[in-house]
């Protein structure tokens, strides 16, 4: 559910060039051998700098997923798309495309092992679970949208938007703990089949 | 999509004590802050004897993930039902209940906990590709069933089977990444409504 390019150019004040500098190690070392020693060898200032903003390891990197969240906001496209399905679509071939790149499984092998993180340390927690409510929202004012247009049927917005974000959560982070590509496509198959039965109305499903 | 509970009582045995031992371990500490001597605290015998089986934590936590889906495989009811759709809605139950108990969150986080070693640990990433693959066929079998009973529709069985899969495995992994319970109720409403709309015959549906 994220932009697989946080860092589309390189970022010139010093704490973002911190955050640049942490998700390159990070998805280069994976979390148990991220060392801060190892965040600084990809951060083109002074190491000591990193130390005077950050106190270790985990507070950079919870840092790092405020500031992932904080891209995602303002990345997110908004008023491009004048029917509700062709934004949702839209928004599948994004999150769970054919194949993915390895820029795109890098980011999500990133995320992933942060997360594995949060089931023992709240501050993790509460940036996924701010993450997670942003997705949910983002998808629900699609389907709203869709339901005012009358391309979708009147369901629960918020109910189908937990589901549909929770099954591409599930698509993206079994694609990267599992390194299995092969389920994503048949993954995409019945992500599609599930708009096209419980949210297309007849009309538009050519019924 | 996992038992809660994969040791049931004490065992006896050297490696399944080792196991069980790795397990409170994990579950208590997460995966950053253990150590085999905190696996060794939990451990009843000689700490050396862990040293002579395993040479380390990952070696030792790998061998725990292929333990447990060992637990699984000789765990998972087969023949108790009658009707398809019921044995489905068993599954939810058991994987995504009403509200989880603290045993079912220690068991999940523990998973999730070392699911974050996967995107950048091949032997991690190769034991969560097993796992998923017998929840997939588990279900896929169940669905195949519910086709030759009629209660279900002649759907793709691997396609649904790797769906529900990948959506029971997201609600899962959100519920204890970002400690929200709330979303559960609304996630287990929309995975019943998908069973109905894209399963169910019309007969079975009432329709």
């Amino acid at each position: 559910m994220d932009a697989p390019k946080p860092f589309q150019c390189s970022p010139e004040d010093t704490n973002s060039q911190i955050m640049q500098a942490s998700y390159e190690a990070l998805r280069k070392h994976g979390y148990s051998d991220l060392t801060v020693q190892r965040i600084g060898d990809e951060f083109p200032k002074s190491k000591s700098l990193i130390y005077q903003h950050y106190d270790g390891k985990d507070e950079l990197l919870v840092a790092l997923l405020e500031f992932l969240l904080e891209q995602l906001k303002t990345n997110v496209p908004t008023d491009d798309f004048d029917d509700a399905h062709e934004h949702l679509k839209a928004l599948i071939e994004h999150t769970v495309p054919a194949s993915f790149d390895s820029e795109h499984t890098g980011f999500m092998g990133a995320v992933a092992a942060l997360r594995g993180q949060a089931p023992h340390d709240d501050a993790y927690r509460e940036q996924f679970a701010k993450i997670s409510a942003f997705h949910r929202e983002h998808v629900a004012d699609i389907i709203r949208n869709g339901i005012d247009q009358g391309v979708f049927r009147d369901v629960d917005p918020e109910q189908s938007a937990a589901f549909l974000t929770t099954a591409i959560h599930g698509v993206r982070n079994q694609r990267v703990t599992t390194g299995n590509d092969e389920p994503v496509e048949t993954l995409r198959r019945e992500l599609f089949a599930y708009i096209r039965i419980r949210l297309l109305t007849d009309t538009e499903n050519g019924q």
